[in-house]
């Protein structure tokens, strides 16, 4: 096998034995393995040849993007890890058709920069995107901090060129914003996490890039006030709120113990802090006044001083400077590293319907108690679109403990008209999940979808689909 | 079989012998068929019960909802059509959440119309909106003269509940932004056109109603100076076009022929019309100034003034009642009610990247003058989503002639980067082309699919696949 890989890929670019070291554990640190070969495709055609050679096999194929994961969706224990992080070209940049054609280990942020020379951007963010590449992110439909404004991922794929089990290559590299010809499988592959297909390039999105940001920290006495407040922007900038980020009192103290030098957000701490953020690309919103301030941020402020006079807000504090700004939002995104720093660790992705976010916290927080008294909570949330990252790093090291805590979030999600999986996926961490929550019409309907497209399951087995 | 059907939704919802008349053609009169009968089942339930007997017998079904399709979609030869019409309950319209929870039947307008009470509007609008029906629309992933601003059906669609052929009733009726949870099923199902699952209820999404409105019509030189037109109306009004819609001088003739009432846009004509709409939410956009004229109504006609200074625009006429908006719009969707005016027609229902939409109609025309010398065209083209509705009336009665001349269309289109099926769908008329044109890999996994998810074939046969 090792032998047949090395003559499709080339020596240089099969990793195996000793060097296998650093491919054989994910980004938490919570999954690791041992994989058969890390292969490194060069081309379409290199893929295509390697899953043909898999299928004719039986061999299992884990595709491995940057690797930045949190639910285990790359453990690839024997098998072929395939990454796609040589074909990593930006093949064009249509500015005047707001589209980037790009192949599947392009990396987040180097997209970023070539969206911003043309005055554009690739809206998708969030901390790991100086890794996280087109490949992993499409086939999560990875979320972050722009949805609110600019969608899913899925909402910023036109097209796609995608490698079947079979190594058929189908490619739906499409431009257009209308194409109504069968069923629609690029939907399909993204967010399918490597099962059904191998993403290899794709059709990306571009938006105008925002000439002026008004960025600030706001202290609310209630998330109920705090959706008051992404209302009232909402109106005032005509739906310009690009993020609204939630971090809880407990967020602000993690983040000071884990990075001392690191300064609180406001004088005194409060309960309910949001980061928020608002886009500006029209030029009456960005030119600035004779006073030298710019529309955008006078309607911010405008917004946030009338909700302070009325006791609606406590304290805000505007950026004034890209540093300031910078600094807010490496605050937010220091989300992850601050989870990972104790162990173990209950993970949880969760979506509620926008209101339901305070009524979710408090009901987890009293199960939780009950449960494992002594566990304690870190919470962040994309509140904007209902999102809440709840991490417990529980007291008991009792596994029947950890799955009961992720049996009660569910529990409280699901009765709130939530989802158990909001954005980072299935992968592993959530396959009890999907077997105790799904609906079993649909499960039933993935089952067989997948065994259409991959008869011989040599598709990243083990994952999103329960045993 | 008519006994069972019988049982299942009571002896008035079934129709049968010489009452089936009305049911046995679409729209376009170019298809007809006799159905076995038509059941109305009441429930979700009695749709189920129908599949089962359907699946247990081998029996076709045919959904049917406004019957209002291009394509041939409802063509049901010796089938049970499945109407949902009296499902037709508008459940819930949450004005906070910006959602409306809908049964299957519900008439487009009637949606309209609950929207509007709470300031909110669902953004999906066509010709046949007073027929169109939640069902059709959603399974044919429905476009229309919004999608620039919107997006299409899919987007605005955030849960579904599907019956699939088996019977089983699988649930995916989420209100959440945000659900990664396996498979999207839901954007299988969108656009299937009733092959894959019949959808009995849905989430859809709302969005602020626009305060204000600017609409125009506006001749100019060229399709590429009219570009220029919406490119600096998205700039100036920080993208908020909702309408851009382009009607050639050949276009305002038949408009004028059809109803001989009706007024031509301009004085002269005009080989570049087009009808550009501009919508408002924010207050600073939409409150009166001094003059008494609106925000928005200013920056439109500052943009059409420095165009026409520049010679870029030849004429517009700026709507200044809602009579006045109602008669641009009467114009542009009088557009089907036009084509089929005459037979027989080759319908044509293309996209292309924007700015290839001139070269589009002037290589087909050379192509067409081949193939048919004497062929009228008529065409209408939603500009902003580089979609053209290009219909040729043939001098020649030869079904080979015609054939030719849809292979034409395809041909320039795909050599444009387009699609030969825009947003009416496949039906039965676009089957030839999906053989010819679809990607043989995508067409393979989508027989998979359907072959996965209906095995004994019941639903919907012979549409969007071909044999």
């Amino acid at each position: 096998m090792l032998d047949r890989l090395e003559k499709i890929v080339g020596p240089a670019n099969l990793v195996k034995g000793a060097d296998l070291v650093k491919w054989s554990r994910d980004w938490t640190g919570v999954y690791t393995w041992t994989p058969l070969a890390v292969a490194r495709p060069g081309s379409t055609d290199e893929v295509a040849a390697i899953l043909r050679l898999a299928n004719d096999t039986g061999t299992a194929v884990v595709p491995v993007s940057g690797n930045t994961g949190l639910a285990g969706g790359t453990k690839a224990e024997g098998a072929i890890m395939l990454s796609l992080d040589r074909m990593n070209r930006i093949r064009e940049v249509r500015p005047a058709a707001r589209i980037a054609i790009v192949e599947a280990g392009v990396i987040l942020s180097s997209l970023h920069e070539a969206a911003d020379t043309h005055d554009l951007i690739f809206p998708l963010t969030f901390g790991a995107r100086g890794s996280a590449m087109v490949g992993g992110f499409l086939s999560t439909n990875a979320g972050g901090s722009n949805v609110l404004r600019y969608g899913n991922t899925r909402d910023l794929c036109l097209g796609l060129e995608v490698v079947l089990p079979t190594g058929e290559v189908m490619d739906l590299m499409s431009e257009l914003h209308k194409d109504n010809s069968g069923y629609n499988l690029k939907h399909l592959m993204i967010g399918a996490e490597g099962t059904l297909g191998i993403i290899t390039a794709a059709v990306l999105k571009l938006a105008p890039k925002p000439r002026a940001y008004a960025t600030a920290m706001v202290a609310a006495p209630s998330l109920d006030q705090a959706l008051i407040l992404l209302n009232r922007l909402q109106e005032a900038t005509g739906g310009g709120v690009e993020a609204f980020e939630f971090m809880p009192r407990s967020y602000i103290e993690g983040h000071l113990e884990k990075f001392p030098g690191a300064k609180p957000p406001f004088e005194a701490m409060h309960d309910v802090n949001i980061l928020v953020e608002v886009g500006a690309t029209a030029p009456r919103d960005c030119t600035p006044g004779p006073d030298g301030r710019v529309p955008v941020s006078v309607h911010l402020e405008e917004v946030l001083e009338g909700m302070f006079e009325e006791g609606m807000i406590l304290d805000a504090v505007v950026a004034q400077s890209h540093a300031q700004r910078a600094e807010m939002w490496q605050r937010r995104e220091a989300a992850a590293e601050i989870a990972l720093t104790r162990r173990p660790i209950v993970n949880n992705d969760v979506a509620v319907p926008l209101d339901k976010v305070s009524v979710f916290l408090s009901r987890i927080h009293d199960r939780l108690t009950v449960l494992d008294k002594g566990a304690k909570e870190l919470t962040v949330s994309h509140l904007g679109d209902g999102n809440v990252h709840y991490t417990v790093w529980p007291v008991s090291q009792d596994p029947a403990v950890h799955d009961a805590i992720m049996e009660a979030v569910e529990d409280v999600v699901l009765d709130l008209g939530g989802s158990f999986s909001a954005e980072h996926g299935i992968g592993m961490s959530k396959l009890p999940s999907m077997a105790r929550r799904k609906n079993k019409v649909a499960l039933a309907a993935m089952r067989a979808i997948k065994g259409a497209l991959d008869p011989k399951g040599i598709l990243n087995p083990g994952k999103v689909l329960p045993g």
